[in-house]
C-alpha cells in the first residue's frame, strides 16, 4: 500500500548544497506552487514559527537506510535505529523543521533556519502551537547534543 | 509532479473515531510494518519523545480545503489559510505530534497523547531532540489557544 503526495510548494534557498550545519541564519522562501493561491497563507503571520514538511529529494532512494547505522557514520558514536536519528536517507525521505516566520508577502513565506537546500519540494507547512510542544520531562542521549551542538548555529 | 510514501507503521489506538479532544492521555502503539526488523528501533528508549508523521486516511481527499476557512467551521473564529491551521482536511492529509514514549519493546512503540486514530498509517517517527524546538520568542494567535484549550487535555 502506498500513497502520493504532491509537493504544495518549494524551497528557494541561498544553500545549494547538502551540508550538515550552521543553518541558524539561513533566510529561506517558501513558495507556493500555482495550484494555490495566496489566501492559503492568510493570517499565519500571526503565528510566530511553522513546522515545515519536505521532501529530501536528493537523497538516493537506494541509499535510504531500513535498519540501524551510527549517525553522521560517527563510529564513536552508538548504533542506533533509522528512527532514533534524524539522518537524512530514511524510509519517504520525509524532513521536517521548525522555522522561525520573517514575512509572508501573498504567496511567498519567508523564514528564518529551515534546513532544506534549494528547490526542495515543500509537502506541508504547519503553524507552530505551544500546546503542541512536548509534555513533560525531556531526554536524550548525549551523542545528539553533540551532533546538534552546530547545526542550527548561526 | 508526485512522490510514493509508503507507510512504515501503523497506529493501534483504542480511539477509532475523529473526534477532536481529549488526546493527552490516550496510549497507542506503532507497530513497525513487517519490512522492518526492530533494529529501526535500535536506541529510541534513550529519548522521551518522538515526533510521529503520519497519514490522514480517512479525509476524503475530495474534501481537502486548498485555499481558506474558519478552523472547526467556528464562524466566530477568522477565516485563515489552510497552511495557517492544523485542520486535518488539508493537502497531503500528513498529521503530525510530538508524543511521549512509554516503552519500545522489538517492533512495538508504546507512545502516549498520539492524535491518530486506530488503524492510521505511520509515514515516519523521529526523536525529539530538544535543539530542534522553536527558536526565540513565540506567538500564536487567540482562536489557536482557544481551539487548543482541551486538545490534549487527559
Amino acid at each position: 500500500m502506498t500513497f502520493e503526495v504532491a509537493p504544495i510548494a518549494s524551497v528557494h534557498s541561498p544553500r545549494k548544497d547538502l551540508s550538515d550545519d550552521f543553518w541558524g541564519a539561513v533566510q529561506a522562501e517558501i513558495i507556493l506552487d500555482p495550484a494555490f493561491d495566496e489566501s492559503a497563507f492568510f493570517g499565519l503571520s500571526d503565528f510566530s514559527h511553522v513546522e515545515v514538511l519536505f521532501l529530501m529529494h536528493q537523497v538516493n532512494p537506494a541509499k535510504v537506510e531500513t535498519g540501524a547505522r551510527h549517525p553522521r557514520e560517527r563510529m564513536d558514536w552508538p548504533l542506533v535505529g533509522i528512527f532514533a536519528q534524524r539522518g537524512k536517507a530514511r524510509p519517504n525521505r520525509i524532513g521536517l523543521t521548525r522555522a522561525t516566520i520573517v514575512k509572508v508577502d501573498g504567496r511567498v513565506l519567508t523564514v528564518r533556519g529551515l534546513d532544506a537546500i534549494d528547490g526542495t519540494p515543500v509537502l506541508d507547512v504547519k503553524p507552530w502551537m505551544d500546546e503542541f510542544a512536548p509534555i513533560g520531562a525531556m531526554r536524550q542521549p548525549a551523542w545528539a547534543t553533540e551532533l546538534m551542538r552546530d547545526y542550527f548555529r548561526d
